[in-house]
């Protein structure tokens, strides 16, 4: 290496130690893209996750003095994910994070490991025979996601839920009797189209997941069910209300469920004018939109005893 | 505007039209959102599509001498897609393309009318009480697309298919007896994964669409059914390979389809080795990849008469 | 509307507010798009600025009693963030963004209101004549982010950053004495690339900001130059490091700002192994990879008095 | 592999070949993501692109009786695209695709090869002491594109281009005297703004590539400096007669060059009606849209010998 390329002499007289300090800090591997084929005697399962790792800890000397002693490596947890997945996926996504992040936080300077796993659902093609046993379509409707986190002290927090499910109501939304002001245009709509694209996420009871007796898979999908009911049969005079109804029947159907978040965007449809063209439209032809968009995120959560 | 602004005086000494001619040319109007509420008794029925509209003709003046005479503003073409979705999209997205491209190549400087629409299929979503008749969720596991062209003489040409399908088999793909020389270091493959997101496009012979007697619904699901069963049942020798026998299945199965275009990403999976940790990889851990991704496209015809 | 479509009667057995409660909330308006083009007498000023409204407040009932009493539409956001735009978007987006905050907070129902903005920035086509007056490209390297709370009591949070700058040192970067253990197989790196495309974002000092003597522009400008510099002239021992190198010297730089935080991804380029084809590669010839990446995320601020 | 999962035994009474034939077709590999960095004695040379290979030739075989004899894998090309590399990119991307190009066309099978390729530009970091050496910034404002095509004769075709290539005009922009009919309502335009994202490609003349004398990296900066001069200059009476001033500019700045294409979506910005608010708007505060979208796609080339 030329001598132009090297590093400039650090500056010695001066201790940055002095001025500035380390705030929160986390690190880790993301995107680590993986698909299992389990291969049974009738069937093949498959399953197909993305996961990231991230660690917090001692990492002070890692940021201010370049002394990379103890930490693990991102490439290292890579190769942890693929290795584990060999045997300890063997159910929920929940359950694997689980497993990956008490081993993260088994290393000396781990305080705290953090699992994210999104899992793509894939199907069976259905055939003259019945489902395929070895060919599978990408189901598309959704991302089913989780949020797991281990401590030191052996504290977890496991969150579930669904990502981009993307629903719409074509009667039954209304927005009405909202403030107005010199800054106000929007009619009032007692019939409207409300649609979005939604991220629900949900946490469950630690104490519950300690004891080990949730079935991830199980309860994940009373809630998927459970929200997408309360979409489909509720009136929603606003989209907040609509959290609250959705997030409320999730709980009500699930007992593991403590608390509930929705992040979700109004996806606004827009009744085109046609009487311009000699035509009526009687809330049949839209134009839908992405931008701009309403966004609404609320968690609902039981009451705790006050 | 101040005079700084203003157009440079066009060099009258000179005639660009001695110099150069213009050449291929189409303008149109391209992502008209669009969504269509139908207001049953009983139920709702929606539609959500995606409209591209283009056009070609004479338009050497509008180029060459900023005259504008005759052109349809783009934002003309706009209104009449959401005109015609009032009372004219009653049926297919491709009867609703053809509606449209008939419309267009009727303006005198057009001769010939392209009509490209995409769809979203959403489905019901189910309750307790049977299918939501005004509640919907989007599918997301494939896009619907259709290709309309018209021309002046009345001469049409449609293609439907789908795009976006997201595919795998976990066996029955192989790779073996491929060319080897110095840059070849891929072994060769008994049982691998298969791995697409694939978009396959028919063309319906020409005299079944003047004579108006496809059902574009059905065949369309004819035609998908047909490619998905095809690629669960079939072993692949290679991508190519696959192509051919899904696209002759297709047209099996569907006698006023023509030909068949797929346009095949090969999405490697690469099993990890795991040795390196003790471990075996009997086909069940696998890296999913994007890039880089092999690409195969090919066209499959009905012979013609040699 | 038909009997079939009506909402269930809500269950009046039922009290659900004896069970849950609202917890964090807050809504808004995403993706406002906004353009400005200011006439002057010899040139044009153009801004691009993608904003986002945020309110907080007391919006229980609306959630679980669907009254809108109070609501502020956002609708009505949008509305303001554009009438706002016409005379009061005469600085940086900074500015701008506590003009917005300070005018929703004042809406009795709200105790905070965020602002979230993004500039894209466009550069004069250079011509023959110099700059252009009235025509701009898109310059594309970054966004600049500006992210300001108000709350009810009149403190103030600014935070201003770059999104999306992608970096590349060619040498100067190493990753040497990281722990191993039986997952590890990442070998010790003296020399290699590091690649990011970097989110940096900074608090300035409430003081400063209430004081009002803070050129949201130039600070800016000094934070981005101060950081690029740094990334340019560093050594590198690790991602971390960098962080901490390259914030540090945004702060000693710039005195108005009071923490740094980073998200770094380390885009990974891996040396091929040209070996096999009879080749050397002296660090060379790479694959540039997006996924799986490693992802570092750190804050560092000021030293606070113990 | 237990039996179930076996191929279905195909239908030896029937030879799909009496009914189907193979049409159009090729295959390849895309997304080949390479970096490469020459260390020169004061600096380094960074280059980041993108390569895709496809080749066309006498392919039945493979895909109607999977025989795989004379293909040459994907994985081989990609490794080809990175030996390749290592010695022989050592000037333009339009010249390593040529000899991409004529290294695919030498195998037998091969008819034709196609290389497209795509560069990022990044630039050296500006720091105290001048542009870094080793520390680089991606560019952003653009794309170059180059796509090559050799066939067995040895007859080439090259084009070059710019992709993602964002530009707005604030002034000298009308849209006027369009045809007006029962769906028109968009106002005559005396003033607009004008905004798109182009793709601009131009083929150099074949006879120019095969003498071997144009210097690609010269050319295409010529032709990107007419091209963005010209849309800053020119007084626009329609985005087709832009294409037109541009593209006819273009080649009069660069006389290899033989024709030019460009695909210019009209990216409209709406003039915000602020009058609801007591304001007026001469030109000030626009909504910034990307859909739906004027589209014009345009070829201008030299006039050919009548």
């Amino acid at each position: 290496m030329p001598d132009e390329f090297r590093a400039p002499v650090p500056d010695s007289e001066r201790d940055l130690m002095t001025d500035y300090e380390l705030g929160e800090n986390r690190y880790g591997k993301s995107r680590i893209r993986l698909v299992t084929v389990r291969r049974g005697a009738t069937q093949h399962d498959l399953r197909d996750l993305t996961v990231a790792v991230a660690l917090e800890g001692d990492f002070d000397a890692v940021h201010t003095a370049g002394a990379n002693a103890g930490v693990i490596a991102t490439d290292t947890m890579k190769n942890t994910v693929y290795a584990f997945a060999r045997d300890r996926l063997t159910g929920s996504p929940d359950a694997f994070g689980l497993e990956l992040a008490r081993h993260f936080v088994g290393y000396d300077v781990c305080s705290r490991a953090i699992v994210d796993i999104s899992e793509q659902p894939w199907l069976r093609i259905p055939t003259e025979s019945g489902p395929a046993p070895d060919a599978f379509s990408r189901a598309g409707h959704l991302t089913r996601v989780a949020h797991v986190e281990v401590d030191r002290a052996g504290s977890v927090r496991v969150e579930a839920g669904v990502d981009d499910l993307t629903l719409m109501k074509t009667t039954k939304s209304a927005f009405v009797g909202f403030d107005r002001d010199q800054y106000t245009t929007l009619p009032e709509a007692e019939d409207r189209l409300m649609a979005t694209k939604l991220r629900a996420t949900w946490a469950y009871a630690g104490d519950r997941v300690l004891g080990g007796d949730i079935d991830f898979d199980a309860t994940w999908e009373t809630a998927r069910a459970a929200l997408q009911n309360a979409f489909a049969a509720h009136f929603s005079p606003s989209v907040q209300a609509s959290i609250w109804i959705m997030a409320t029947a999730m709980m009500d159907a699930e007992p593991s469920i403590d608390r509930v978040r929705m992040v979700l965007p109004n996806l606004h449809h827009w009744l085109v004018d046609l009487s311009k063209f000699g035509l009526d439209n009687p809330g049949e032809v839209f134009v839908s939109t992405t931008e701009p968009h309403g966004l609404i995120d609320a968690t609902v959560h039981r009451r705790r005893p006050g």
